[in-house]
């Protein structure tokens, strides 16, 4: 990653410090170094608010550079700095809602003269929000090699496939086209594979995890995604896996058919992609979030399918979502969300309904919001296609 | 879950919390609740020393039971423990190295009058140290399951394939032998994606995180493992990934090379089974894993590869770690370690040397210590496999 790139990004953030009277951010969570140095490594990037911005780094203890010093305990920080030049901070923002609490406070600890704020995390959540024209590139990039992948489906289905079966050769056909495989969420919560692949009732099965839709699993240690069930004519298939191909998470779902559906599932599906159409010709900045969802459910509920959006038993409480570094960044296209969408920000739309009996339908794309509108970034036909 | 196992398992942490005076825990994270709990849910399971687990969940919100009451917000956690005649703690154990410091807090608050302490994570980690029978059981399974798709990888290589597509297609054996995919860590930092495949100088190159090897990857966001590199004439590669196939994570390493290798391969793949045996045929109970550190650093020093043993310019420091829920838990068989090998404990031992201009070799298995010394749970032949 080029320096003026590095500089732009910690800029977005010495923006928001200042706002807060922070004079030093210490960051070293692995999405937040990837962000504001490039790459993940094993120590902090300290980040002054006027003076550049200077790493300690344990591991690789190979890594050379102007700013970058090797560092042993997180004890050395002050002595280091001293070194550095750099006086210590009268107000520190750390990565409150990622680090673990007893890291946390053997960091405060080592700043005992200091204020110590743990709003870091919701501070470079706001900053990554809003992506550089160079994380766009990426994203595109992404777009592309997610839609190329999906295009070969069809040809990877056997008819006596289990669902399992088939997210495997899907799996492969993601990590050919270069996907990275590592699927990054925000919140220690959230667990998934790649991504899920939903076949049928299995869709509506209710998942501890906050994503769209659920799925059983395959084992009480990760309930959520493929059961194992051979895939039957008249199923609907959703894939909705991660495209993790630069660092950047790209969400994109498709649906496949074994065989043919009965008409509700075409006209529940042509209502995603009403909501879709909707939605996406109002986007533009200063549009707010809450107002988009109140869209989508007015659209899908004159379509008659409101009691099947998102799920059915325990439904999904968004339509969309921030996508960036994390699968789940700002903004929220939730009720209640008055956040405005500004130009840069990277979202999914995922307007999705699972029908008993049948299985999920629906549309997922990943677009930029443009100057005066948005850019979908996940081109790749958007019909139901039998297998 | 059989009720008797979890409780088994929570006995075994209620008998550490008494020994701090602790009258109750709350249990949050995914893997501690898959032990406790036998699932993951997103919830709290409240522990109080002397009286029956309760579930609080979030989601599914349609798990039901007898000692499970639902809930949206942990400020409730209060009332419901008076509807369920459970008295307010005295002194209440949250997971402080795990919880983000910002969920920590807001737990902590909800119990103003209790005295919260952060050792649920130490303390829990240490009942999972010792594993029951039926965890013992569920690893042999893994092990079986492991060393079934390591079988069948000389039939996936073809000549001209890069380390990348090699590894695609043993992910794919994994998967197809039901491995779930996911690779838990303990510890904020750690990431990988199903594990490591390493041919030639690729194996040297240091990374970011704290593995036995490193490697370059495929892009900064994630600087380890593959790195896109054609698999050559004279290279060795080892396959090291993370056997999830009921939750608990085996671990096994095996090494092919493309062609013959120079002698020197041989020569040091020897060694490496030679430090196995030795660590193997003294492990017992009461063994302090330091010395089977300081054993096998002899037997490869005479060997004449200490230069080489577990990397090159940056060095693993152990070889080997308990293994379970998670890929990284105790004991770890490093130096300064007095802890005391237990009955029941698992763990990877994992001798490998990284030749220069050649590639990794060495060899790793999975263990369960016995009642007088260990068993094998990954059996498989241990030669390096020419492909």
């Amino acid at each position: 990653m080029l320096l003026p790139e590095l500089k732009l990004r910690r800029d977005k953030i010495r923006a928001l410090m200042a706002q807060e009277g922070i004079d030093a951010a210490l960051i070293t969570c692995n999405a937040n170094l990837i962000y504001t140095f490039g790459r993940v490594v094993s120590g902090y990037l300290y980040l002054p608010l006027n003076a550049p911005a200077r790493l300690f780094v344990k591991r690789p203890s190979t890594l050379e550079g102007e700013h970058i010093s090797l560092i042993r305990k997180p004890e050395q920080l002050p002595d280091l700095l001293q070194e550095c030049d750099l006086p210590i901070p009268h107000k520190l923002m750390l990565e409150g809602d990622e680090l673990p609490y007893g890291e946390y406070r053997r960091l405060e600890a080592c700043f005992p003269d200091t204020e110590v704020v743990p709003c870091g995390t919701t501070l470079i959540r706001q900053a990554r929000s809003v992506k550089t024209e160079i994380e766009i590139e990426l994203f595109r990039r992404s777009g592309v090699a997610h839609a190329k992948a999906y295009s070969q489906i069809p040809s990877v289905y056997k008819a006596g496939m289990t669902d399992l079966q088939f997210s495997i050769e899907v799996e492969r056909l993601m990590r050919l086209e270069g996907c990275l495989g590592i699927f990054r969420v925000f919140g220690r919560s959230m667990e998934i594979f790649m991504g899920s692949v939903l076949a049928g009732d299995n869709a509506a099965v209710p998942s501890p995890y906050d994503f769209a839709l659920g799925g059983k699993g395959l084992d009480p240690s990760l309930p959520g995604g493929v059961s194992g069930s051979l895939l039957l004519p008249g199923q609907s298939v959703m894939v909705d896996l991660g495209g993790n191909f630069y660092g950047y998470m790209c969400d994109m779902s498709r649906v496949y058919s074994i065989g043919k559906l009965p008409d509700e599932a075409y006209a529940a599906h042509q209502a995603c992609l009403d909501v879709q159409a909707a939605v996406a010709v109002v986007v533009k900045p200063g549009v707010q979030c809450e107002d988009l969802y109140a869209l989508a459910i007015e659209t899908v509920s004159k379509a008659g399918f409101a009691d099947y959006f998102m799920g059915v038993e325990q439904k999904a409480k968004f339509i969309g979502h921030g996508i960036g570094l994390e699968i789940n960044e700002a903004p929220v296209i939730a009720p209640r969300m008055k956040q405005e969408l500004e130009q840069g920000m990277v979202f999914a739309l995922e307007p999705k309904i699972v029908l008993p009996n049948i299985g999920p339908v629906g549309i997922e794309n990943s677009w930029v919001v443009t100057m005066d509108g948005v850019e979908k970034l996940t081109n790749c036909p958007e019909e139901i296609v039998e297998l």
